[in-house]
């Protein structure tokens, strides 16, 4: 399958966080997985990390990436360069829904709390 | 730099097609590149292949990707699985822009006709 209907892509949620895994190794691929997440007001992501590079595409809302033991605030329109295996959290510190792509360096993509202890998630990832 | 306004990073154009390179090896990374494209209605890529993975997510606009000989139509809110080496064509057959974000496992990406000729890019890939 080479065109993919988002819309009917399975959902899955942590607390605060709704994920649709847009690709990756469901459909064949070895280096790239693509996660749209949605981060309700006042949610965050668990501080964490990957064995991979990250990058983040802001499509909407405002929020605060951790990083580095840095601050970065961001709104709309802007992208996130996360390194290989930084620790980092994205906070949403607005009013309004917090939209991201999320885009990794391999699939499935293995998550961890910044300890190195594995973090489960409820998709495919 | 972590955080990029990508309003302020710079545009760049092949006849028909408008790029923004959101992210790449410009920002450290070794193996993500992210494009912003838009293509012009009745405007296309040239068929090409690249040795790596791509995935594209369609945000607004129709097309057709030609792939193995297949014609792909698309509408907006899709995502788009091109293999590795796989000649492909990615076609606007609608009336206005055709948004995308071209994602792919390597950077800088290097792209080539299906014979294998490389094509210059006139944007840091």
């Amino acid at each position: 399958m080479n065109v993919i209907q988002n819309s009917e892509l399975p959902r899955a949620a942590l607390p605060g966080i709704e994920n649709v895994t847009l690709a990756g190794s469901q459909n064949g691929l070895k280096q790239l997985s693509i996660w749209k997440n949605s981060i309700a007001s006042g949610g965050a992501t668990p501080p964490h990390r990957h064995d991979c590079e990250e990058v983040v595409l802001v499509v909407a809302g405002c929020g605060e990436l951790h990083l580095d033991g840095q601050v970065h605030r961001f709104g709309p329109d802007t992208t996130l360069i996360v390194p290989r295996n930084a620790p980092h959290q994205i906070l949403n510190v607005g009013d309004t829904a917090l939209e991201l792509i999320g885009v990794f360096s391999m699939t499935p993509v293995a998550v961890f709390f910044p300890d190195g202890q594995p973090i489960e998630l409820p998709w495919a990832s």
